[in-house]
């Protein structure tokens, strides 16, 4: 039998990403730019707010003109007119006189605060009571209060989230710089594999792996393309390797990266302008006969056919890659983790890292992670589960109550 | 000033999801069904595999013949042929014979399990030897392993992720039954409201809600759609509404939901075909002045114009409606929580339910919800944050190191 060649550690493997170059750089409007990755650093052009604003709907007076008014001893305050939102009032206020304002407005001058309309009594068309002392800059938003003017607000490789789109529409940002979303071809391969259109014949089975991949490539924000089933022999991946690398970023390959009887995949890999293969095995479990090659400075990725084995790599190998291709930075991708208790022993070889499939349940206000055990060729254990535990390449296994991270599928 | 009406509980606005029927059902593509609503049961019309598969490269064989096989008194097989893939062998197997096969590949009549081609050396072209013992059903996927025939697969009310439509492609369901994505109107109000294109005058402010809520209605799965900005009285805003309502399925109307100088939103609402204001507040803070009505059997929203004010709400209350509407059952939404410890004191006021944007930090393997204080009209609290944290309506403050529930935001 061939050996694996050039066995790599997980952390070796995404090593390689500084392999691969970033997306050009697009501009889209802000109204589409959800999700995208930010290309240029934002910085605030003018002070947020740039004037002082009611935070509460009232009247707003100088804090002086209340101080000690109470229930039993109020203060009686003059109204010197009402400033009307989106506009500067024309006037400006003194001790002992206050301003109708609704949240949101604009102060006058000389007022510097702001008194609940609910902590006070209006006694005829031009003097209120107020039953309770304001604090000076008490419902109020200072101008910059939010941000000042030249402050960082964003850097660029931010994945942006409502809030950032939020942060950009009111500095004015209508269009913005962000990496173009990867396009990326994916690849069935094995003499066994039908569309899911057809009723397989014994020994054959549905094509899966384009359905789940597809999937995974459109949650990571990238665009997937399928280019179907594909027979196990080179020259026919070879052509299909050839077409799909020049119409996307990045190729996935499942199906035929095992060793053994069947090396079609390094084949066909190697026939292409360039080619690097970066390596051939990764120390993982499930997972290990998974292959990266380069070739005009894409990857092309050999998946296993094993529909769990794929995700599984997926999720910890080529997702990485697609952020690093699409400019995302630090830890603005889209996985979450969470600590959790095992529920149970696990073992596990020494050598490799091992990913566990788990549920997780809450139990006593603490997230308990259950292992859903299961052959990697059985979808069923992932429909089953939440995320995925690691167990590190040199531990022997996890006790029962052992502290874990899980990574939450999206 | 005038009271508001009908303050309900969290609990009392969530009951009212009931009230709204759900989407009606489209048939699509599987391969645009990712993230989408189930809107019908799925049961295995066979069984997953329907063969016997091989989950290794290597040889398979009765597992008694190789009982007792070491390295150094190892048991010799006779090979009788080659399983290819996607075939049915035409040759059964019998003790002491054997057969090639690959991974995926189906087991002739008579072959029980399949041994590692690691653990296995060719002497001729008909003969190996067998170091170890194979025990039955050893790398060997059986029948209905995976799915039995007429297992409930999946559940209606799901929403599908790239597992869910893995197994969907398994069982050839090419197309599927689904909820329509609801369409939900965004209008913004105010008077001091501007276009983001626009420079704001002194006493204006760009509009924020538009894009923000744009962004978690796009997150939820549902089909926003920007009406633009309405001015502050309730004509222009009733005429915009009725335009919204029959193109829609949700109508947000951010700003102007406040009581005290302006009732534009109530009044607007109850001019629209047999209006029913189902509740005008809900105790909670940031979010009290939240407005829920009905019309022609569609929720419309007055929500807070504070951005951070409108975001929690729509988190908190809008988005469980989005998700009723949409067909979700149980917890299959997109919400994800995650316990933690607090890392300071926080004071709340009794008889409301506070929400407390957090940070998340991960302490000696544990995580920290670390509490980011400010007014809610300051989105930098939003862009810092990770999510929120609850505290309850009848509790005062929670301690420093006590566990905290934190709904992340996505």
């Amino acid at each position: 039998m061939k050996d694996f060649f050039n066995v790599v550690t997980i952390e070796q493997a995404l090593a390689f990403r500084s392999v691969f170059p970033e997306m050009e750089i697009e501009t889209v409007p802000l109204m589409d730019a959800f999700e995208r990755v930010l290309a240029e650093p934002v910085a605030a052009t003018e002070n947020l707010p740039d004037f002082r604003r009611a935070t509460m709907d009232g009247y707003t007076v100088c804090a002086t003109s209340t101080f000690g008014a109470t229930e039993s001893n109020p203060a009686f305050l003059t109204i010197k007119g009402t400033a009307l939102m989106g506009e500067t009032p024309d006037f400006s206020i003194g001790t002992g006189e206050a301003c109708r304002i609704s949240t949101g407005g604009m102060l006058p001058d000389g007022a510097d605060s702001v008194v609940m309309i609910e902590h006070t009594e209006t006694l005829d068309a031009t003097t209120i009571e107020v039953y309770r002392s304001a604090a000076p800059g008490q419902h109020v938003i200072e101008p910059g209060e939010d941000f000042f003017k030249d402050e960082i607000l964003l850097i660029e490789g931010r994945r942006l989230r409502a809030q950032e789109i939020g942060l950009l529409a009111a500095f004015g940002r209508d269009t913005l710089r962000v990496y173009r979303k990867p396009v990326v071809a994916i690849i069935s391969t094995g003499d066994e594999v039908v569309p899911i259109t057809e009723s397989p014949s014994p020994g054959k089975i549905r094509d899966i792996n384009t359905y789940t991949l597809t999937s995974m490539v459109k949650a990571c924000g990238a665009v997937p393309v399928s280019y179907g089933i594909v027979r196990d022999n080179s020259e026919s991946l070879y052509q299909t390797l050839s077409l799909s690398l020049k119409k996307s970023d990045m190729v996935l390959v499942s199906g035929g990266s095992s060793v053994g009887v069947r090396d079609v995949t390094i084949d066909a890999l190697s026939a292409l302008p360039q080619p690097r293969i970066l390596f051939h095995g990764i120390s993982i479990s499930p997972g290990k006969p998974t292959i990266l090659a380069m070739s005009q400075n894409k990857p092309l990725w050999g998946l296993p056919g094993h529909v769990v084995s794929a995700m599984i790599v997926f999720l910890k190998i080529v997702k990485p890659f697609i952020e690093r291709i699409s400019g995302v930075k630090g830890l603005s991708g889209q996985t979450i983790r969470v600590p959790a208790r095992l529920s149970r022993n696990l073992s596990s070889a020494q050598g490799r890292v091992d990913y566990v499939r788990v549920k997780l349940k809450t139990v006593d206000g603490m997230l308990v992670a259950d292992p859903i055990l299961g052959k990697s060729g059985l979808i069923n254990t992932m429909v089953k589960a939440d995320g995925l535990i690691e167990i590190g390449l040199n531990v022997e296994g996890l006790d029962q109550g052992e502290p874990v991270e899980v990574e939450l599928f999206n």
